[in-house]
């Protein structure tokens, strides 16, 4: 397409991300003009290594060891900012907005933690910022909540945005794996990583949920108050109950209005069979997202990996080449930058239904200890699951649902009925998230 | 918020939609002007019957019986279609296109037929216009296609985007219900409608499809060379037979790119158990989408009713006030107006797996001879379902998956089975839609 306008465009990090970014924008380049109308001209790849640049078959012309050489490209529009942490990252993003460039990231933990300051930066410069890919990968996302859902006020918001750890639940649920085989064998196939931390404690997932909730909720979101639990702790016994129950265990972001704030919380948790979520499996990503007039709709696609993540990033270049992106940047008041900070409730005043399972000894009136401790504490029971002890056994799992109930009032009640004489080890509680009713 | 400035609308038709959306632009101002940063201000209702717009208690001040006033008002900047049919909204929109308005529509009949004339009739007065509730109602499908997925070459398409077709589906499927049962049901509860024709016989499904493939493929799609084929013939007992062999069988507007062309069709088919698509229950839509860099994205929410269709009606509305439906709309290269004409393939040409089920007598060498007829047209038979005959009974089903073949070779070596004197009545064939392959 040489009849349409060229903008010019510097990538900065030649990565998984970076790498297959510089591929759609110079193998699949016809692709993209011939649906944009106007082509990226990717003019420099940023670098200190440039093995995987080489691997691609990048044009090595291309490749430049200084930022500074592609800020100083008068003709570079946009810098995307493909490097990942946030250190060097948040460096690199402050100096490509202060030389002018808009900036397109696929940073979750930068901008999970100094999202705001970045924004303010890029307005004090008179550029914008677009991060589709930080969040679940190819799925437009970020664009549902700015865009389609802009005439919504957003009610509660349930997320699937970490690829590994649903992976490992799937293998988990379908082929009964406990956590550690099915992390191992996640980590043999390259779906996990060889430290996984950040994925399997959730936290990854509380970058995504903090970006992702302060756009729908339109509030400044406090990373550092979200209250997170991984996986790594789950046990397989409680996902075969959770399924006698109805139920399938995956590792949720959860967002909700409540009364009193904002719930926000990254939990393995309960969903109904029922739910579209529940069938979300392997590495795939889902969002639903609760509209007061949309109801519920749900984004489903691939979270992670090169090219899908890579359909993001250029979507925004594209955005921010057509001037969108800087027009909704400006005109919208959705960013958390221009918004107060929520009420970010603590853990004890989230409400939930729970489920819990507590290991017992197998004689008359235990179960009546325990339902009085919850009975006492205001938490209604909605369903016991006792069976007869296994021969040989004196200890049986009770399992119990609850009603909806703060979390703090669950805590201080299995505090006492993990004291109790008659109660084994300690109890499991995992959140139920319920169908959030539409009101349409 | 007062403090913002605002954009002029005129709703025309104040129906279910129409009046949705004015409780959106009136009752729900604040929300979406918080959010937009930006009052969309309704200056007019355009109607011959107010008694909806009574109803929904909507300002009698703003009721008008004329376009000409809305069209006369120098501050309306955008004319939101929402009377339906392809008469009367079709020249309210080109009188209103060429008073210089900018049109919003969710006439999707309006648009398959009609849409790239008027998308020419946009240009020529330098205005846009913008169609996201034309589709899937509230699933910002139509933005994914045109925004989150434009550096894609998308290569397959598959949606559930009839809702009352899939709330009878999900009927016969879950409950055993008769299709005449399960609409009998659906238009008592307001589901389906008296005359469903539209709907039950595909016809609003191929509508949808016909403006989705255009946007995906970046092609003038001719609507009348769409095949289509509705529900109204569904027997319960292939419903039955697909989930012995694994399949959900739902009415799906399928789009793929074939070697020799674009195969498009609406047909109930058989979907994978597995296949995400297969979990959309009830009167939810979901549109599947695979492109060659971001793979599977699905987009699932609610298809039809008045505020999810308002809540896309408004988005569109929103992003014209704003100036960016304008640019996408000046700036992309995939709007049908602008593009040759694809190739849609004739039905003969269209390849698919296939479920056939034929009623034969219980004679030895019967199989045989079908075997023989398909396999002298070129078609692999993958599977073969066949019982003892019940007692009493002297005819036994034959249920047959075969591989990928014509649908002519299919049809060719049906006649032929069906004239055998050993198979009685007209043999069934549904389509099996296998899921794309992702190539990343």
């Amino acid at each position: 397409m040489s009849n349409v306008s060229s903008y010019g465009v510097a990538i900065i990090g030649c990565g998984t991300v970076g790498g297959a970014t510089a591929l759609l924008l110079t193998r699949d380049r016809e692709i993209l003009s011939r649906r944009l109308g106007l082509n990226l001209d990717l003019r420099h790849i940023v670098d200190l290594d440039f093995a995987n640049a080489r691997k691609l078959g990048l044009d090595e012309k291309l490749y430049r060891t200084s930022l500074q050489d592609a800020l100083d490209d008068p003709k570079v529009g946009v810098v995307a900012e493909l490097i990942g942490g946030t250190t060097i990252a948040r460096s690199f993003i402050e100096k490509a907005l202060n030389a002018g460039k808009n900036v397109v990231t696929a940073n979750k933990a930068l901008l999970a933690q100094h999202g705001n300051e970045l924004y303010a930066l890029a307005r004090k410069n008179g550029v914008c910022m677009a991060f589709e890919a930080s969040c679940a990968g190819g799925i437009p996302i970020i664009r549902a909540l700015c865009d389609g859902l802009i005439a919504n006020r957003i009610d509660a918001m349930y997320g699937i945005v970490n690829g590994t750890c649903n992976h490992i639940l799937t293998a988990m649920i379908r082929h009964g794996q406990s956590y550690a085989a099915a992390l191992a064998e996640a980590q043999q196939t390259g779906l996990a990583e060889a430290d996984p931390t950040l994925d399997v404690t959730g936290v990854d997932s509380a970058h995504k949920l903090a970006i992702l909730a302060a756009l729908a909720f339109n509030q400044k979101v406090d990373f550092k108050l979200i209250p997170v639990q991984g996986i790594d702790k789950l046990d397989l016994r409680d996902v075969a109950y959770g399924r006698e129950l109805g139920y399938v265990v995956k590792l949720l972001a959860i967002a909700q209005r409540q009364e009193n704030g904002l719930s926000l919380r990254v939990r393995p948790a309960f969903i109904s069979q029922e739910h579209p979520l529940a069938w979300v499996c392997g590495p795939f990503n889902a969002v639903s997202v609760y509209g007061h007039a949309n109801g519920h709709t749900m984004y489903y696609g691939r979270g992670a990996g090169g090219l899908p993540t890579a359909s993001a990033v250029a979507a925004d270049l594209a955005s921010v080449a057509m001037g969108n992106a800087k027009r909704q940047f400006d005109q919208l008041r959705i960013w958390p930058d221009l918004n107060e900070p929520a009420r970010q409730l603590p853990i004890d005043e989230i409400t939930s239904r729970y489920y819990i399972r507590i290991l017992a000894v197998d004689r008359p009136g235990v179960f009546a200890y325990i339902a009085t401790i919850l009975g006492k504490m205001g938490i209604s029971i909605s369903s016991v699951l006792q069976r007869e002890a296994p021969a040989q056994s004196t200890h049986v799992p009770v399992v119990i649902t609850t009603a909806k109930a703060s979390e703090g009032a669950i805590r201080k009640a299995l505090d006492q009925v993990d004291a109790l004489d008659v109660v084994t080890g300690k109890s499991v509680c995992l959140s139920i998230v319920d169908e959030h009713p539409e009101h349409l």
